[in-house]
């Protein structure tokens, strides 16, 4: 239980994150994002180009026995992460400042894997990500570039065989005087696949 | 720790349910649904026309020391919610055949609402929903109609008076010889309102 | 043939406009709503709630030898479509300053009517507009947000009976680096109607 | 004007067309497709993949004084062709049965060109219409999948620079009951350029 997020359920309104100018995945499309990595408590996470670190916050509350690695080489995102970690009160998530696929390095072999950004070296990423994945693993990328959605499609399709892929649009409805505007938020590729066991 | 479902995250496939023709809330839908009500385990829930159950389920792995109560009027609903809790294997998960308001009567007060279907009696349910709910409880319906949609916004801020709305569109990419085709699924409206502690 | 806009199709790029901070109907938006009323040359036309005039401007050029009445009641907007009509040259495009449904008293009955916005005389508006519509003429309402969609779908199937209703979602793909952004843009219900001869 | 469609704008309803199982571009999707070809009346202009000729139909309708190849190599589609152009009783349309990028050598150069389908050679069509579309011509390709998307935005980009793309996602309010369903169409992207002068 968690001061900040008293739910079991993912789903951290956006207004309870630091957030700066850094592009956040938004809500919803971060609970299809938690959704299909299907978490379990024990789970140690990468998430990588981990932006705001709104996902890591949210896989490190799911994985309360486990533990997520935050890697992001943008200074900015590095002090967004750590001021959320610290508003959250998590002790089980921790900032890797550099770029993948170097940063990896170091870190334990991941049972779960988010790509929210790679910095132009996808391939090279989700290559490192096949090789260190645990056996029956599961790796989610998100998708905000027609280019990503579809070199990831490819290459999760070569490395893995089946991939999952939804593209998720979410209109909010916004308050105008006495009625509700339909505002329409920039559609997102979801793209998961599972390494065999 | 669910043996058909083993991941602590929502989320379950669509083709793990028993389904028959019922329509059924798509798993990146019923995912966005649970993070809305923000669920704890000792919630007791109603999910009211509930269909085919999916989002019972799902409510009750995650209020695993709650209960759920699926209201449903159809038979051939009563059946595959049955099927499926057994598919399952959960104990806190009860089927009330009949149709809400008045199937409400014998059930204790909820901290969490989903309301699915209301069989044209949107506004009774809505008030009998508002009267029972729990100080801080959180109702969520899924409205696939505009008329629903807009009728529920106007309920819940005229009980609630802050109301969350979010219109979902989801489009799955579908294998079609060795491309994916874009296969729109229909829009839902989630809205969602807390009542005051 | 117009000087500003040479080719036959509608779809004027949203930058040919003199704009100012008032909403526009986007080009995709746009081509759809002039769909929807099926346009023939000689038509007399209102658009009310003209806005910036983007419709009325492509409605005059459908219409080479009809009328388009532009109604808007903000001293802004009437600057704007005025300034429209010149860039573009026509002479059959009148800007009426006042607010629906008063306006339109002194106006010849239309073949066709674009209503995009109502400044909350939606009922008010719509009825005027079914007594004065010409037999086999028709509407088109562009809502853009809940309430309106449904109040308008409503009304106009008390009017007409049947009402052909499409709910237009458009991401534009905008370069970002090497790549392309989803850019999602806000949803825009079109509802349109025709009055039986 | 033509007997079967009497207006000048495009967006000939979906049941004007005879269809079978062909999969058929909809009105909606159709009327932005030929809104980003910006078409004149004199055009010449190509369909390939026509499919069911909705695209062609309306083509010839927009380009009276021009003439339109529809090329398809199913005996199907061609035959749903040729049924539509005698119910629309168009003698400005010619079928051409075959695969591009082979069937069109034949042809005039065009004005306009529009891809609706490739045939698994997109870029042997692309190439071989950049070199034969006349200058200030212009070329719109929908893409259905998302591997033609992004291949079809690469080439567009190599072979003319500027490349205008957008996504459209269409919903039908379809009656159900008293109430009317959202219906989710697939989202279709549509990707135009223009060659220079």
């Amino acid at each position: 239980m968690n001061s900040r997020w008293i739910y079991r359920t993912p789903g951290i309104s956006d207004e309870l994150f630091v957030r700066g100018n850094v592009p956040m995945t938004k809500e919803e499309v971060r609970v299809i994002t938690l959704a299909k990595a299907r978490m379990a408590p024990h789970h140690i996470v990468w998430d990588i180009g981990a932006g705001t670190g709104s996902l890591s916050i949210e896989a490190a509350l799911q994985a309360a026995g486990g533990f997520v690695y935050a890697v992001e080489r943008s200074p900015v995102g590095v002090y967004l992460i750590q001021s959320n970690r610290k508003a959250f009160g998590l002790d089980n998530l921790k900032v890797i400042e550099g770029a993948a696929p170097e940063a990896l390095d170091g870190l334990p072999d991941p049972d779960r894997v988010f790509v929210g950004g790679s910095g132009g070296h996808l391939a090279g990423i989700l290559e490192s990500i096949h090789q260190r994945l645990l056996p029956g693993g599961r790796i989610v990328v998100n998708a905000v570039t027609l280019e990503t959605a579809a070199q990831t499609l490819e290459l999760l399709q070569q490395f893995y065989g089946a991939v999952d892929a939804v593209q998720i649009s979410v209109a909010r409805l916004v308050k105008a005087g006495a009625s509700h505007l339909l505002k329409g938020m920039n559609p997102v590729t979801v793209l998961s696949a599972e390494k065999r066991l």
